[in-house]
């Protein structure tokens, strides 16, 4: 008899936001003059640059003669596009990582999701509380994670490490030494930072203890702070305990061109097992390589003119941050974030829970936001605006919360 | 301490279509005056159709606009291109599927890898034998089977149904019943075909025993004959036992642009759950949709210029196909495939193995083609030519071996 996987049955309703975008359909449907402004959903609104409109067309043009044709693309990306990450991301910041030690994919949500695939079951898992779900729902349906806890609102036999206003929103080493840590900085979703020496810490924690870091990047591009690394092979020794997911759609507005890429350093080895091979082993079974178009899109993004306008791209983006954070600030709210990161974490006034801000947000101000408890119980009272609106709707919302 | 996922360690080598680009790449550094033609992997090589060129840059021009720009797409792919799919590939063939039935991916590849994560680990799968590399190794990786037999060529627990010259290259119902039951038809590698009361005889086997077919219609543009069916769902009681996967990779060229779709009807129920939702979730969790461009370029594959265009290129490769079928057949081999798909299947003469021969035609005629045995143990002693290479380089090939 066909069994399904049982372990899909212990997540509790839907993702985060699907959930969202159902709430707001239906309040969309049944109020159909409100004016919604969505600072919710971390997608990105400002059209892609003219440097990767140029290389999307050419590349169409190969694509249309059979002189220039390309099929196949080599499972683990083209060198064109491995070398100008190589070189852009990591050599000209002093990290030592080659052009055969990353994998490009179709973005880092897939490669968040899969990640795990190449390890034990009987791996124990540390996350941050609040996270991006991805992490723990991919756990979860891998069968790494005991059941849902209703009471505690989060799974058992996985590791929270609660991010609260008390350790200014940074993880501390938990009791029981994880195997695998999910670390994101710049952080999605309280927006928070770490700074290099910090990161050296948990760098030393995981060598010291054989555990792998699995580092989410995705944000480095909103780093405005010198201290604040963009890579965690900034700090010595990640080559032999941390992979790094990297994605294009937050620095270069690709949330629906589909690009990411990670990296897996040749030196880091568990259980005598290149970690490499494995990784690259996942990658040429079940992935078929990114789009040749979409790949050279992504090389655009290292061209001279690429990274002039997607800096002011960000720039645009972090002005909207500033202004969210200010606004916020003078209307009287605990915020954070927002420095580092496109992101600003508030805290929910008058002890309203996180749903409840939603609710109050969307009917009073017909504004879309995301809240903190979906991203974990420690998130509960929390509640996450985006910086990716655009400038006038981000200026409009931030004047309707004022006037609440 | 971290473990890694043992499974992985079961595969036997690389991934089969990575072999043969090491094979081919050191024959070409050694002779780097030869000309090798390739019929070898199944690689398309026309350039894409004008009415796709078109589609392409008009959406491109979109992202380049604030107005018209596209984030995130749908999870599950965008209503017109479903819709468009639900008409043309169902509806209009008599198949009772909607568009919300349909799961919009980065291509045929990906979903034939993950369709496995939905059931359970107690499963046991039936394959055909010989058999694309991926629906098997994806479930070792998994766990779902025992270890490699050397000495047999395959994997314990996992019930391989071999397609030989005595069953036309048909499986036959296996002793043992089995969960999940992959098939591929028109079959990669024999290019064999099924007819709809074979296929719905799979089907009431299937129905009655409560398993579950994948099948595979990747190939399913190249059906010439009539009694032949383009889906599974052609035959009475699919809906209830069978889950179909495409791909735009053959039909339209887009093996470098990436695109695929997964039926899952809403009627497939199992173990108490119903397999859409939890598909639903896996997609909506470990996927982030497939890039907007893309999905345009998927909508112009059903417009009128794009049918008439996309004929005239799966004519194309069919013509080849003949060619290869009846060169090979006047030179004595023993042929079969080619009618109803683009790959040949041709028995390896003087009781070669099937990489004694890929050596000896690399060799000899400096033609790449793919080696039986790479598809299952019951493949040893054939090879596959595919017709996907351009016309003049596969008359070229087949002069080549009509004078070896």
């Amino acid at each position: 008899m066909v069994t399904v996987n049982h372990n899909y049955l212990k997540l509790p309703g839907s993702y985060l936001f699907s959930t969202i975008g159902k709430k707001v359909k239906a309040y969309k449907e049944a109020n159909p003059q409100a004016n919604v402004i969505s600072l919710g959903i971390g997608d990105v609104t400002q059209p892609l640059a003219p440097a990767i409109i140029e290389a999307l067309h050419k590349s169409v043009d190969e694509m249309g003669d059979a002189a220039t044709f390309h099929g196949y693309a080599p499972d683990l990306g083209y060198e064109f596009l491995r070398s100008a990450i190589a070189k852009n991301d990591y050599k000209d910041r002093g990290c030592d990582i080659e052009a055969d030690e990353i994998f490009v994919s179709d973005g880092a949500k897939s490669d968040s999701g899969n990640i795990q695939e190449i390890f034990g079951l009987d791996n124990k898992i540390a996350v941050c509380d609040p996270v991006y779900p991805v992490y723990v729902d991919t756990n979860v349906m891998a069968g790494r994670t005991g059941e849902y806890n209703k009471e505690r609102g989060n799974f058992d036999n996985v590791i929270y490490m609660p991010c609260t206003a008390s350790n200014g929103f940074l993880p501390e080493f938990p009791e029981e030494v994880p195997d695998l840590i999910y670390l994101c900085f710049p952080n999605n979703p309280t927006g928070g930072a770490i700074t290099k020496p910090q990161l050296q810490e948990w760098v030393d924690y995981a060598n010291k203890n054989g555990s792998v870091i699995i580092y989410d990047a995705a944000y480095e591009a909103y780093i405005s702070e010198e201290d604040v690394p963009h890579s965690i092979y900034e700090c010595e020794g990640a080559r032999s305990c941390a992979i790094e997911l990297r994605s294009f759609s937050k620095n270069a507005g690709f949330t629906g061109v589909r690009l990411g890429f990670t990296v897996v350093p040749k030196d880091l080895v568990r259980d005598g097992v290149d970690l490499h091979s494995l990784w690259a082993r996942r990658h040429g079974t079940k992935f078929n390589g990114a789009p040749y178009i979409v790949q050279r899109a992504g090389e655009a993004v290292y061209s001279p003119e690429g990274k002039a306008q997607l800096k002011e791209q960000v720039g645009y983006y972090m002005s909207n941050a500033k202004a969210i954070y200010e606004g916020l600030a003078s209307a009287g709210y605990s915020v954070s974030g927002g420095v580092n990161a496109p992101y600003i974490w508030l805290k929910t006034p008058d002890k309203m829970t996180s749903w409840e801000f939603f609710d109050y947000l969307l009917e009073k101000a017909n504004i879309v936001g995301t809240p903190g408890s979906g991203f974990g119980a420690h998130g509960e009272g929390f509640f996450r605006l985006t910086a990716f609106g655009t400038q006038e709707n981000t200026l409009e919302a931030i004047e309707r919360i004022k006037n609440l």
